[in-house]
This record gives C-alpha cells, sequence and structure tokens, in this order.
C-alpha cells in the first residue's frame, strides 16, 4: 500500500466544519460527496449540529467511532490547528485543508504550526487554500466544486483553485477524461513531485496534467519528473514579465525565469503546454494515444486546403512534414481517383468516402515509415462524418500497430457529433488541422523524452580537496569574490582548460613565468579591491619580450596604487596569451527554486543584443550539454559559418558539464560563475577569464 | 449601382448544367436556391429537361423570356466556352464557374478562352473551380455547398472550395456571423482585390476575410486592401517551406515567401490571423467590435489564475499589460472584497457577482486610460454565468463609449450557453483566456492601422535620366550587369550616398582621381566578366600614397589578365576609403506577384547566420522605412549598444526609400539591387559596395 493511499483511495472521509447552511462550503462538500455516488463512510463534523444532510453529524472528529482516512477542514483558519491536533489524536491520515488565511496571505506562521501538529501524527496534508480533490474511480467529490469531471484517465492538478473548478466543468464540454482533478494550493506539505509519484502507482491514471504558477522545491520536482513512467504535460503560467508578478502576488510563489523553467521542464521530461488549450488538448492526446517514436508524420486529408494549414503546423510545431516514400505512395494511390495526390499531405480529394479513408489509414498505419498520422476532414454534403469516424476506428484496430492517430474535422455540429465519438473510442478529435497537429506534436515530444538516453550524469575525476580549500580560504579572509588566479586554479582543478599562469610577485618572477607560460602574454592585477581592472590601468595584453614584462609589471602596480591606495595587491598575474577564437560563455546562477543552474551562450551581440542564451539544472551530463549548444541561434557559427572550420564542440559540452559539477559540488558556496569569454578552436577550446562569486554568510 | 452588384445582389440566376439527379451538383445548386429562400428567379438551365425541383426548365439559356444577372455554370469544362458565348448573347452579367478542369489542371488555355469570351460581351467571371457563393442578406446558397453560414457581418472569401464548405458548418458551431461566403477559385477575373473594393460599399459587410494560397496580382492587391475602410483579416496558408509547395500543388498559385507577404499585409493593413481557429475568433471581434484605439488593455478577473494566463498572452501577442493609473485602481476596489486586486489583471476574486461585474466593466470603460477591456470569468459553482453575460452587456450599453470588450467564461456548458448570448448580443465570447487576448490584439491591429498616418510615399527629386542612360547603355552593350562604376552613378542619380570615386583608365589617372577623392582610398577591378573581383586580385585596399596607387594600378590589370585573358577591362576604380562603421545591408528583389521589394537588415551574423531581416513592397515612404529598421532584432545595435552612440537611423530610412524609389522606377528593367555594405556612421551613412543585376530579355 501507498502511503497516500488513505488520501486517494479514502474509505472514510471526515468533514469538519460541516453546516446545515447550503451556501457554505462545509455544506457543499458534504453534499457533493454525497451526489456524487462515494460508497465510503461520511462524517460531518460541526460541533453545533447533530444531523446534516441526513447523515449523523459528530461533535468533535475524536467522537467518531470508526477510523478516519480524510478530513476536509473547512473551519477559519486560526481553528485549523486545535482541528489538525484532534484529527491527529483521531488517527486521521490525511487532511484536506480547503481553509484559506494562511501563506497566501502572509500568515506563514500558522501554516507552519499546521505542519508540525501533522508532522507529529504522522499526517499528510493537501493544502491549506484548497477546493479539495475530486476523485472519479472512487465517484467521490471531496471538494466544493460542483460535479466530478469528465471521466477519464488523467490526473488534472492545479495549483489555481478557481482555475481548477472552472476547468472541472470544460472537461465536460472538451470530453477531455479525468482520474483525479486534485487542487494543491500552498503546498505546505504534499506538493507537486509528491503527486506526481503518486500517481506514476495509480493503475486509473496514464497522463498528469499540471497547472503550475511556481514550484517550493524545483529539485525535488525534477526527480520526480524525471523517475515518471507516465507522461507529464504542464501549463506554467506567469511567463511573461507581467504574468510572473500577477503570479506572484496571485499565490505567493516565486514564478521563477522562463528560461529556467524551460530548460527544468526539458531536464525533467515534462512536455510544455503553451495554453489553456493546449493543456486539454495535449492532456487528450497524452491520455488516449501512444507516443510518436519518429519523426515521420504523415497527413491524410479530403482538402488541400486544410492539408496546407497542417503542413504549416507541422513545421511551427518542430515535425515538419517529408516527402512519404514511393512504395508508400504507391499505396495511398489505391484509395484516391486518379487526380488525388499521393504525396504528404496524402490528398484523398473531395470526393474521398469512408472507404477510402479506412484503407488509405489502414495501410499507412502498417507501412514502416509511418511514425504517426494526422486525419483532417472537410466536412462535405455528401458524407456523413459519423460513418468516417467509425472507419477510422476500424482502420487503427485492424493495423493493430501502436502509432498515434490524431483526427481533425473541420466543419459544423455533424462533425462535432462525430468527433466526440472519436474521443468516446480512444481517438483524439480537434476541431482545427493546427490544434491536432499540435497534439500529435506533444505526442512526438514524449517519445523524444521516451527515446532520450537517460544520460545520467556521471561525475569526472576532479581534484575537490583542492577547489575547496581555495574557496575556504576565500570565505576565512573575508572575500566573497575570488582572484582570478584563485579561480582559474578552481577551475583547474576541476579539469577546466585554463591558460597556464601563474602570480608574480616582483618583475624577475614575472619574467620567469612568461617563459614559463611562453610569449604571448598577458598581464593583470590581482586585488581583491580592484574588480573592474581596465579601469584601473591593470591590464596589459600582447607582451612579446622580458623589457616589455618588467614595464608592465611596474606600470600595472604603478596604476592599481593610484587607482586604490588603500587596495591590497597581490601581484601581477602573467598568463600566455591564447589566440583569437570564437568567443563563447558559459556561466552560472543561484536560481531560489532550482538550485545551481549553468549557461551557455556565444559573445558579442549573441548574448548582448540577442539574449541567445540557454540554461540547465546542473549537475548535467555532456551530452545534455550538448543540446544546449545545438538550441542556441548561433549554434550554426560553431558548426563553421563562412567557410570556417567547425568548432570543438565536444571540448564546449564537456566544460559546460564539468562546470555544472563544480557548481553542483559547491552549491553551499557558489552564487555565481563567469567564464567568459571562453575561445573556442577548431581543436580545443581555452577559458580565458574566470569569476567566481560565492555567496554572503548569512 | 456597383458594376458587381448584378452578381452579388441578383435579381435572377441561371444555373446551367441543371439536373434532375440528386446526386448531381447541377442538382444541388437549384435546390439549394430554393431551399435557402431565395425570393429572385431561379432559372434551371438544362436541353434534356423540362422541369426540375418543380421550376421550369429552359434547353438554352437563350431560352429564357426574362433578363437573367448571374448564371452558375456547372457543365463539364470543355463546354464552358459555348455556354459562356450563350450567356454572352442573353446578356447575363456574372458567370459563376462552378465547373472545374482549368488552370488548376493545367488547361490555361481552356480558362483563358473563356475569359476572352466574357471580355467580349462584358461579363465578369467568378471562379472557375469554386463551389459558388452564399449570400444571407438575399438569402440566396447560390453554391454546392449545404446551406447558408450563420447570418452576420463578415463577407468570407476561400481560396479552398473545401474548406469553404467544412467554414461554412463551422460558422454555426462558432457562431461568426458572415454576410457572404465566396469561393474565389482560379481568380480567372474577380480577384481577392475586386472583391475586397466591392465589400467595402457593402452595408451588409464589415469585415472582410480571407482565406489566401496565393495571389495573382499582388499589387492590385495592395491598393485595394490600402483604401478599405472596412477592416481586413488573411488567414495565409502555406507559409511553411513545405506548406508553400503544397499549396502551389494545390492551387497552382504561386505561394510565395512568408517574408514578403509579411511585408505586404503590413503595408496593407491587412490583420493577419495565424491559423484558422485565429480566423474564426478574430473575424468575430472584428466584425463586433470597434477597434482599440490604444495600448491600455485592463483584464477584469474572478480568476487570479486565468488573470496570469491572460497577462502572458497579452504580452505575446503584443499589447503587454501595464499598471492602471491610481484613480483608475480607486475605482474597482469599489466593486471588489477587501481581498480583491484593483492591479491590471484587475481580480474581482472568486467571490465576485454579476453586479459587480457589471461595475467595474462600467468603470473602466469610462475611464480614459482604458481603450479596451478583456473580461474573463471561471465558472463558479454560485453563479449564473448568464446573469453575468446580462451584466456585462448592461454596462457596455450604459457606458455608451466606443472601447473594445472581449469575453472569456472558463467552464463548461453553461459558460458556453451565456457565451453565444454574449455573441447574439454583439460581444465576442472565447472558450479560453489566450484565444480573448488573441481577439483583442486583433483589434488592437487594426487600430493602429487606422492610426498610421497613410504615410504616402512622395517621390524624392532624382536625376532619372542619368540614371536610365546607363541603364540603358548597360542593356545596349548587351550586359545585365552594371560595372560598380555604373551602379554607383545610378546610385548617386537617385541621392544615394555613395564614396567618392572615378574610374582610371591609367596609372597616372588614378593617382589624379586619388588626390582628387583623398587617401586613404581602395581600387578595384572593372570589367564586365570579372564579378568576383577578390579572387580575381582586382582589390586593392588601405593605398595611401602616389606610389602605392601606381603599383596597384598595375598589380590589378596584370591580375586581371591572368585571371581572364579575354576580360573586357574597363580600367580601375579608385574609391575613398570610408572608415568603419555598422554595417547594414539593403536589398532589392523582383517578387513574382507583388514585383520590387526592398529588404533591410543589418550585416555579418545577423544577416548570414540569423536571417534577421526584413521586406516591404516598393515603393515606400521613410516612415515605413523607419519600422523597418526599428523591426529587425539588431535595431538595438543601431540604437546604439555598449556604450556606443547611436547610428544615423534617419540617414539609413532616407537610403531604403531612395532604393524603394529607383527599383520601382525602373522595375521593367531591375532584377536585383544590392548595397553592401552600407556603412552607418553618428552622422550619416555610405553605401561602400553596390550592385545592379538587370532582367534578362525575354
Amino acid at each position: 500500500m501507498h502511503p497516500l493511499d488513505p488520501i486517494f483511495k479514502p474509505k472514510s472521509i471526515a468533514i469538519v466544519g460541516a453546516s446545515r447552511d447550503p451556501k457554505a462550503i462545509g455544506h457543499q462538500c458534504v453534499k457533493n460527496l454525497i451526489e456524487s455516488g462515494y460508497e465510503g463512510k461520511i462524517y460531518p463534523v460541526n460541533p453545533k449540529a447533530d444531523e446534516i444532510k441526513g447523515l449523523k453529524c459528530y461533535h468533535s472528529i475524536l467522537d467518531i467511532p470508526d477510523e478516519v482516512d480524510i478530513a476536509l477542514i473547512v473551519v477559519p483558519a486560526k481553528y485549523v490547528p486545535a482541528v489538525a491536533d484532534d484529527c491527529g489524536k483521531k488517527g486521521v491520515k490525511g487532511l484536506v485543508i480547503i481553509a484559506s488565511g494562511f501563506s497566501e496571505v502572509g500568515r506563514k506562521d500558522l501554516e507552519d504550526q499546521v505542519v508540525e501538529i501533522a508532522r507529529k501524527y504522522n499526517m499528510r496534508i493537501l493544502g491549506p487554500n484548497v477546493v479539495g480533490i475530486m476523485n472519479n474511480p472512487l465517484k467521490a467529490n471531496a471538494s466544493f466544486g460542483p460535479y466530478l469531471p469528465y471521466p477519464g484517465k488523467a490526473a488534472l492538478i492545479s495549483q489555481s483553485g478557481a482555475l481548477l473548478i472552472a476547468m472541472d466543468a470544460r472537461t465536460w464540454s472538451d470530453k477531455v477524461g479525468i482520474s483525479h482533478m486534485i487542487s494543491i494550493g500552498n503546498m505546505a506539505d504534499l506538493n507537486f513531485g509528491d503527486l506526481i509519484e503518486y500517481f506514476n502507482e495509480d493503475p486509473d491514471t496514464n497522463v498528469i496534467s499540471l497547472y503550475m504558477e511556481g514550484v517550493k522545491d524545483g529539485r525535488k520536482f525534477l526527480e520526480k519528473t524525471k523517475k515518471s513512467k507516465k507522461p507529464i504535460i504542464a501549463l506554467k503560467a506567469g511567463v511573461s514579465q507581467r504574468g510572473a508578478a500577477a503570479a506572484a502576488s496571485h499565490t505567493g510563489s516565486l514564478a521563477g525565469s522562463t528560461k529556467i523553467y524551460d530548460a527544468a521542464f526539458k531536464q525533467g521530461h515534462v512536455v510544455r503546454a503553451e495554453n489553456l488549450d493546449a493543456l486539454f488538448d495535449e492532456t487528450m492526446a497524452l491520455a488516449l494515444q501512444p507516443p510518436m517514436k519518429g519523426d515521420n508524420l504523415l497527413i491524410i486529408t479530403n482538402g488541400g486546403g486544410v492539408g496546407v494549414l497542417a503542413t504549416d503546423a507541422a513545421e511551427r510545431y518542430g515535425i515538419p512534414i517529408k516527402d512519404a516514400p514511393d512504395d508508400l505512395k504507391l499505396l495511398m494511390m489505391k484509395h484516391m481517383p486518379e487526380f488525388g495526390s499521393p504525396k504528404n499531405p496524402v490528398d484523398l480529394t473531395g470526393m474521398a468516402d469512408a472507404q477510402q479513408y479506412y484503407g488509405s489509414i489502414k495501410d499507412a498505419l502498417k507501412h514502416d515509415w509511418v511514425d504517426g498520422i494526422v486525419v483532417l476532414f472537410c466536412e462535405t454534403s455528401f458524407t456523413d462524418p459519423l460513418e468516417i469516424s467509425q472507419n477510422i476506428k476500424k482502420a487503427i484496430d485492424e493495423a493493430g500497430v501502436n502509432k498515434p492517430v490524431i483526427v481533425n474535422y473541420t466543419g459544423g455540429e455533424a462533425s462535432v457529433k462525430a468527433g466526440e465519438w472519436l474521443i468516446e473510442n480512444g481517438i483524439p478529435y480537434y476541431k482545427s488541422p493546427d490544434a491536432a497537429v499540435r497534439a500529435i506534436a506533444a505526442l512526438r515530444t514524449y517519445g523524444r523524452y521516451q527515446d532520450k538516453e537517460t544520460s545520467k550524469f556521471v561525475p569526472y575525476k576532479v581534484n575537490k580537496e583542492k577547489a575547496e580549500a581555495i574557496i575556504h580560504k576565500t570565505i576565512g579572509c573575508g572575500r566573497t569574490i575570488l582572484t582570478e588566479p584563485e579561480a582559474k586554479e578552481v577551475f583547474a582543478a576541476y579539469g577546466l582548460p585554463v591558460p597556464k599562469g601563474k602570480l608574480a610577485k616582483t618583475e624577475e618572477e614575472a619574467v620567469k613565468i612568461a617563459h614559463a607560460v611562453e610569449y604571448p602574454v598577458v598581464m593583470k592585477i590581482v586585488s581583491p579591491q580592484i574588480i573592474h581592472k581596465s579601469d584601473a590601468g591593470g591590464v596589459k595584453v600582447n607582451i612579446k619580450s622580458d623589457e616589455e614584462v618588467r614595464q608592465a609589471f611596474h606600470d600595472i602596480i604603478e596604476n592599481a596604487k593610484r587607482y586604490d591606495p588603500h587596495a591590497e595587491i597581490h601581484g601581477v598575474y602573467v598568463q600566455h596569451m591564447e589566440p583569437w577564437g570564437t568567443e563563447t560563455i558559459i556561466g552560472s546562477t543561484y536560481d531560489k527554486q532550482f538550485g545551481p543552474t549553468v549557461m551557455f551562450g556565444l559573445g558579442g551581440v549573441f548574448v548582448e543584443i540577442l539574449k541567445d542564451v540557454t540554461f540547465r539544472i546542473a549537475p548535467f551530463s555532456e551530452d545534455e550539454a550538448m543540446d544546449m549548444i545545438k538550441e542556441i541561434k548561433g549554434y550554426k557559427i560553431l558548426r563553421g559559418a563562412r567557410g570556417e572550420k567547425p568548432r570543438d564542440v565536444k571540448a564546449i559540452a564537456e566544460a559546460i558539464s564539468r562546470l555544472s559539477q563544480l557548481v553542483w559540488d559547491f552549491r553551499d558556496y557558489i552564487k555565481e560563475v563567469d567564464a567568459n569569454p571562453v575561445m573556442a578552436y577548431e581543436d580545443g577550446i581555452k577559458i580565458v577569464d574566470a569569476r567566481i562569486i560565492l555567496k554572503t554568510k548569512k
């Protein structure tokens, strides 16, 4: 038995704060449980009532003679701690705290108090500030939402209560089938990750669908989504700057950076829905159809126009249409008049009947090349869409293969009815070609996630002790910024390719180092107080002789003293001057929800003007780093634009992955890392400048 | 009376090829006309029948005793010329050629023959290869589509017949009101432009909605759209590479480049629909609501979640949400509980009732700051959505202002019904927050088009004769590429800033010119046969002395001779070497549908890697050119990135506009122009290299 079973498969439910007033939420919960057809035991609790809706009402939860699995708590916030304590004493397993007035209005203290009580008694909490749980398998509407959703196989979890109730109604008009609809509220205890884990084991659920405004522990969330054996789809609200602010003021949760969520969803294998329509549409597809295991999408249509629209959409959603192979074309020609087109889109022409749809779909599904089909049908005056539906189903059944089929009918009532018939028979139907293609693209995204070797991060052998020593020394000196030599040493300890270089305390030392690292060299002031070295006249480049080294050393020290007479001067860093290469940037920031993240981009206009950068949550493998590299617009440059040879992307990927290990290992210390520029050559890379900033102690 | 009135307001309709076979299109057309309630005269024509559907059938159109306004022609293609001739003799005004088998299957000859006959008799043609005309004001379904569309104020014109029939049905389920639904077919005569012009004068129509795969005469189309006093919205199919190919094979029309259509729609003030759903949704909004005349969008909601989603959508669709001014916030606070939020989105909270919606909407509409409102409502268990609808309408009516209001209800059947009530009362309703915001964004786009000073192109004073002489001389020499000095002279004649320079035939001339244009200079070989001058060793830069000039002249000539012993050598072009600036590119290509177009972008990675370029149809004003400049991603660089001073964008805009005049003036000759690089400085610009390629004679 799963520890959350008492919450999602309760044998008995108490409603603490049950009410005789039909307008009260405490009344609605009782009523909903009775009317939805729940066959477990229902115990209203109210110190002042003896009977509610024909059920015996208990004055305290402690008075209930039987075991109680979950308690819906609908008393005012201030009474919740006392109620929770009673529940604990009673041996209740889970509290569904519908009551609001906790962290969402600034009363985190009250919320913490309740969590503490729950922990003491080993109870789990859903909420506070929730609508409740709508449980279709048990026919239990344990919420103040008006009715159970349209039954089906998707677990839909929402961070917004009002939206949950509204979506509940929409499941019926859209016929998107739901197993459980769960309002997750403030997530004081149970969060998205917990529910994802639970519904992975739930036989009534085959897709987990999320409306999210923010997560509390991003890493825990990702661990759970990554392990999921069922598809997860999420609509992340607050992706615009203003929307993020609105989300923050709405749930009090940090909305987080869109780019970080992008990364997290990719790494966590979460399909992202672009809006509410997409969430519904794609949930249906993921619930009813298998993932698409390759890129070969075939479109079968009776209308050229919708075929073109679907082709446009396929490119937009990342599965561009390809020419069908010749043998498939020959097969398709059997099912169309002479003036039809066997290319992709396969145009059966406006004369197509149900039989031709049947034949072409069946033959196409059985053909090896085809990975998935979008069937389009323009309502005509001589064809009954229902007959088309029945023949689509027959074709799929008889083909007996595990490939997705998605249908769009463009038309009126008859098409809608025929489409609903399809949905009832397990075949997703959409009102527009665009929506149909978007849905199969979601199945393709999930297919790609499945195919992706779970390229686990295997830590590199590094000299962690050395890095640790340098970082601790810096902290010991009361500093939060490592000097450049320190940062480069940390990098080197992690196998990151830095130029040869060393700190010189005297002119003579500088000359010796210059010989050791080889000319030409760069020389830079090293002082904890001097951050903007160039401004201080503390940088000299392209130095080619001993004489120049001596002069540069002298000038740099003099300039530094003039710039800041109180600066503590460690010396001058003498470094081999690397040749020019393609400038890239690897960086890291510490995200409040997801912890250390790593960023990659090209230098120059790409980062400054175009913000052409991509993120991942650290640590991660070289394969994942390679995906980052391929994802940026500037990738073409690295591949070798304008007649140049390709850059060593493998070396870049390794550096990104190693840096992800560094920031993960020192996640308690490191706030920001900046490797900029990282020169990329045909063979290898060099990190020319390095910066590490530590967190300030609390 | 408009010359197309007989076609769209016919008093009598003949069906040539009428049939007694209920399955025949010639039967359906008769039946549809009768059953739709058309009150004009219906004349079936069939040499072998005396009566069809209770109407007298004529053996020839010439036998009809009365006048005939339009003839629907449903005979096989090969008989159409004879029928057309009869129609001409009869004095028919318009032919609606439903018959197919013309240019769409390669029989352009047959189509041309019919057009010629029609011209002879002064008849207009719709088609061939059409479904027909569905005319709601006259209740005339003159088509083989099954019924008239949902009645309303949009004229919907489709280039795909199958899609037209399917859309016909969908107008009823979506409740998108249509005045006329017209299948435009092969556009042998009447095209989009003609119908746009006509429906501009039609009192039953207030928005013109297009499904387009391609246009035949892009310029005529733009002239008509630009003059339109009513909004025009278009879904352009075939925007992906593969989709364009599919569109081409579907209608035989050239789909054209997406970027060129982007330009054309902007210049022609056509609202672009991103897909079929958007076409329906935005058509409804444009038909029912006034344009949005400013950027201040207010969102009023009862659910934080949908408020966040709408805020995200607003940014995506180009009308980012702003903070409401304080006095508006105070007004809003009157209509919400204490825990509501008067910010934008205005959150009335889940407790909001119809009265609060009424009050907040009315107050907001009357407030000067507000330019438009999106009202969101999450279905709750205690509010009747219909009551919300009624109160929204009441608020709008009582506010009595001309600002758009768009509504989204998220919910089930009750919400849908309440939404339909809204639509019937002139207020657009959508099923998702995203769709609602997208719809008001279309109203904003149209509002912006209206606001945009019709910045007419006023030709610059240029030396057209000189340019003409050079171009004619080039043609006279049997060349299609102007040499660099020739191209620069043409540019200079059009006031385009080129560096000082002149052709030198001898070393001594070269030295003289170098003095005249001032050192440093660049020297380049001038030979019609040598296109890749650098490859030929024909370019020397940064020449600073007479000695160097002589040497360069000698080397260039020698290199050229070695490179191509047969090359005709005009001499060496000596040009002042301009200092480095921000590299931009201005170019022109001749588009098959739209004629001469002008392209602008930044040089380097922006054009090569990012394809960050934008187009316009020539000629156009400096204002329009300024919009181009602001549209590219690299605009930030021109505005002055990384501490640099802004570049002279006004000078760039002038050059773009002047170049648009040049390519327009010589549209019969010029195929391509390339000004690359155009150096942009803080003050002024210089076109460093110029190329003009002429069309090859046919």
